[in-house]
């Protein structure tokens, strides 16, 4: 039987000695791992966690107390043991347990993560909370070093240390963010290991002071030497930007000794009452090989071997991702002006071919979209065409600089905006159904979406040789298997391509689909075909600026506008084309096919599209109930 | 003749002498002071640049060098400096000059600004372009240290510190953001200054030691603390964060002697390689008394009296401000769980008073409008009904933590957004006419906007006690006059306000107007009367959720449906309603008045408003046009 099998409350973890908390993070790191290998998720994290979440549940009372994980990719210890191991094999599948915290899902999940760098403002924010409402507890944050780099955490420390309340911040230091950790505090925080040379160097200058003969001189001199230190100490050898910021910093301490740990946490809830940092260093993937030595590999994973680490490689077509990662290379060759951008994740986007052909023209931004973008327009107002490659739910981040820094001055780049759309098993932190709803609006933005991987390799082209500020939205995982032609074939300009169109006469509909949209539609519109109704099927390749001709010319030959987007209704591209038809004065029944006015949640791909009703079938039945509806 | 009058190339000042410069100061400053006297603008940050700026000039050749203002209210003096001498009166008048600074209007401007912090990265992403395009220059920023609590600096000290590269940033340190600077990093710099004890500690440390009789024993014990502080001694006293960060720090140096900047920029300019925060104290105001004593009050002000100080008040009603500043205070008397939260402007949202009145539920955050909209969904999620005050403009950088933090987990706060729609001379980078479109597609995200200020204190109260994530949005400068209740009158939720309506059979139109174009609507409306057409009036107060049940109904009783907001129209509130009649398949025309597909520049607001076609004549002539042809 398993220690495991026994825990039925949080407050048991007070009871457990050394020995079985040990044993219970071996029995937790088998269950994380097995059920990883078979629903896929972020196993790296969660490996490098099991130690730390068993020592602050052993130390502190998170029925009273409070934890936020930051990003909360590292968090499956923290669900196992807070009542969700018996559901823990439904992680990330329809209707289970979700990869991340979400305060719908437990009372011991606080706040609600997935983006990265919040949790320092939330914690403090419950904390002033509980004082005000003057309930005693304590509140945790845990945050990675990657996480670290986004302003922020920056910003939340900066106010968390004047208002020198006892907020406790765990540093999880792994040493890199989800790739390789960047910027000159993770530098720094390496530096941080050099404190025995410092405390070296302090005991040579005792030895030598306890050699003065003149009594109560060397007392003296020692402590005008600590004078002048006065608060430099603990400054640069332990953490100085945290000192500097007002936090008291301690360790570092081994992430995986949950003894020292324990000690540590005691002790900072025992004794402190002002601002803490625990630096506690932890390795990613730990106790699985295979995830140690490719941490990046296993961070988010799909299905693999565990036995093995072997990953389970679909023979599927090849991702958008992928396709990017060629296209923007290609393009870089022949075009030098192209720099290219990453917050953190060259891996992700596909940009580390482009690191590893073009070094001097690659730059990764940390964690931090925002600088992200800020850094491109500064590249682009500088004569050079940045891409920036993101994740459309992290580019969220950078709304105001795409508006206020790369569009209000008009100034030319490509963002690349991975993972649009439905993005699965991440679920509703990760969806991608924003974007074209917040880029829309801004005067000056382009926005475009490939039907296919082919598309998105020309449209890459398109746009970099267009020179305007402009957004390529893609899905996440692979193409349509169709063939990628490498020699470029640039698009016209705001010009859609029409797909279908019903010779002679009035159409019974046409459908206006963007990106992962158009092959629905196509299939859609031959079901129709079996009730003998026509529509014209149209790709509108140009979310942003509209092909306004096509739609009103087909608009006028049609009964029925439809349109078709894996994207929030409300403001995206077929509210861009109700616009347009109201006020060309083009008075037609419509309907529009996209997200709802919610969150959706996580499971397959395919599952969250059904649930959408983006599906052939679906675009049919609707098409088909509406004109029926008409025709009565 | 002044020596302004004879500057026509920026190259004269590499010619001047100190007292040629000082001259130029003196007659910089003049003309400020008269400028902004007569048109408005910000003064006191201006002010306190003069001598900086001559200084940078007259060492720094910024025909190929590149200067990027954080913010950009303080650069009147590099206007002036660079072409603009003469149009200077024209600053912030429509087709004038704009207060900040501005690539189209010079090439001098290598990059816009307006919002904070976005300085560093801009001026990385310059560097690194010189450096790619093989230009050998330098690239200067200047940013204040109000603007450096904001989380988007951080994260390109961070980056600019692990490339290596020459940047220089200036820290303009005028101890005080636009109100005052908080947070702990603030009262760091302040502790800068007390760099004279440590030397004199060590000092005093020295002169023990050389009492120590064993020749060698002194220097010995000397290296030995030296090497302590081998490290340390740059960091804590000389701006310890920066050089974490990578950073060589220099200064402190008074920002308002010329001489002493000359000689620590052209040691930058001459020897340096790395990456330079210099230190550079300025008074905001500097030179003109008033401004010196309330630098607040001179940040940005009206027209005033520039011999006496005495700001021009308007005789007119009460600004939208002052009616929020009072409304939030009688909400908290009443209930407990009330905190407010604003980003370092409790002064212009109004939160003055309430940080007077309770001080324990008043946080600022910085000028971090992320942190501050995560921290108040941290205090939510604790149970507390924060209240969030932000300018509309700035509130578009934590469009993610509004998603993300606050909507996802639908947790219930009230984010008042204060200059929502044009604001007049601030210009293009702050108007407030994109919240409708980046908020309503938010689901769980509610918004309201009043026609007048009764109606925003009755909304506050309202909005309150729904306990949901909700927006309000209102204008810059003065209500209508109308008398405010205080004794609460709750509005119905989702509910709009039918203000005048056809009696029986169809009305030629209904106008669904929000907030500020509630007053021209029914100026329309009475217009329309003469033309013998006859609209009905709607008080759309919900922006979301819409009031499906108000408009559906009048959309059948109407020929035409308008909508009018003070907002970019697409997916605005306009765009709302068209999507509504389109999905109940109500096929109507439609009108729809707001903002254009572009940025708007500055002028007053009636003169925006005109350009915008945002008047009661103008909605008037539309109305009448479009009825006319549907007629024929």
């Amino acid at each position: 039987m398993r220690l495991l099998d026994n825990l039925n409350s949080i407050k048991q973890l007070h009871e457990m000695d050394l020995q079985e908390l040990r044993e219970l993070a071996k029995e937790i790191r088998e269950l994380i791992l097995s059920t990883v290998a078979e629903n896929g998720g972020h196993l790296a994290p969660s490996l490098g966690t099991v130690e730390l979440t068993l020592a602050l549940y052993s130390v502190f009372n998170f029925d009273v107390d409070k934890l936020v994980w930051d990003v909360g990719h590292q968090a499956y210890t923290h669900k196992i043991l807070t009542g969700r191991r018996d559901q823990f094999h439904t992680l990330r599948t329809l209707n289970g347990l979700t990869g991340f915290p979400k305060r719908s899902e437990s009372k011991y999940d606080s706040f609600g993560v997935g983006h990265a760098s919040t949790s320092i403002s939330a914690a403090l924010g419950l904390l002033l909370a509980s004082e005000i409402e003057h309930r005693d507890n304590r509140v945790v944050a845990v945050i990675g070093d990657g996480a670290m780099t986004g302003g922020m955490a920056y910003e939340g420390l900066n106010h968390a240390g004047q208002l020198k309340k006892n907020l406790i911040v765990i540093l999880n230091d792994n040493e890199m963010s989800i790739d390789k950790n960047v910027g000159a505090l993770s530098e720094y925080l390496s530096q941080i290991r050099l404190a025995p040379q410092y405390r070296k160097a302090k005991r040579d200058f005792e030895d030598l002071v306890k050699k003065i003969p003149i009594p109560g001189l060397g007392e003296k001199i020692i402590k005008a030497s600590n004078s002048i230190r006065h608060g430099l100490k603990s400054a640069i050898v332990q953490g100085a930007i945290f000192e500097v910021l007002g936090f008291t910093y301690l360790g570092p301490v081994d992430g995986h000794d949950i003894k020292a740990m324990q000690e540590i946490f005691t002790r900072v809830k025992d004794e402190m009452t002002e601002p803490v940092i625990i630096h506690v260093r932890t390795t990613k993937g730990k106790g699985y090989k295979p995830a140690e030595e490719s941490p990046e590999k296993f961070h988010g994973v799909g299905k693999f071997d565990k036995f093995t680490g072997e990953i389970f490689k679909k023979t599927s077509p090849k991702t958008y991702t992928e396709i990017f990662s060629k296209a923007i290379v290609d393009c870089a060759k022949v075009d030098k002006s192209i720099v290219a951008i990453t917050a953190a994740m060259p891996s992700g986007t596909g940009l580390k071919l482009f690191s590893e052909m073009f070094p001097d023209r690659f730059f990764d931004a940390g964690i931090a979209e925002e600088h992200a973008i800020t850094l491109a327009a500064g590249m682009s107002a500088g004569g050079l065409h940045p891409v920036v490659a993101l994740y459309s739910t992290f580019a969220q981040r950078a709304y105001d600089q795409i508006l206020h820094d790369v569009c209000l001055q008009n100034l030319p780049l490509t963002l690349c905006l991975d993972r649009a759309g439905l993005v699965g098993e991440d679920g509703a932190t990760h969806h991608g159904v924003f974007d074209l709803s917040y880029l829309r609006h801004i005067p000056n933005m382009n926005i475009l979406a490939p039907k296919d991987e082919n598309e998105l390799r020309q449209m890459i082209f398109t746009a970099i040789n267009k020179r305007l500020p402009t957004a390529i939205r893609y899905p996440r995982g692979a193409g349509l298997g169709v063939k990628v032609i490498d020699n470029p074939q640039p698009l016209i300009w705001a010009k859609s391509e029409i797909l279908s169109k019903i010779s002679g006469g009035e159409a019974d509909a046409t459908i206006f689909a963007v990106g992962t949209m158009v092959e629905a539609a196509k299939k859609a519109a031959e079901l129709l075909k079996n009730s003998r109704i026509y529509v014209n099927v149209v790709n509108s390749r140009f979310i942003k600026p509209l092909d306004v001709d096509t739609i009103y010319e087909l608009a006028l030959n049609s009964k029925l506008i439809v349109t078709c987007e894996e994207n929030i209704l409300a403001g995206g591209f077929g509210s861009a084309v109700a616009e347009f038809l109201i006020d060309s004065n083009i008075i037609k029944p419509m309907l529009r096919f996209g997200i709802d006015d919610k969150f959706i949640e996580h499971g397959t791909r395919s599952q969250l599209l059904e649930i959408c009703g983006l599906t052939a079938e679906n675009i049919a039945d609707g098409i088909y109930n509406r004109l029926q509806k008409m025709s009565r």
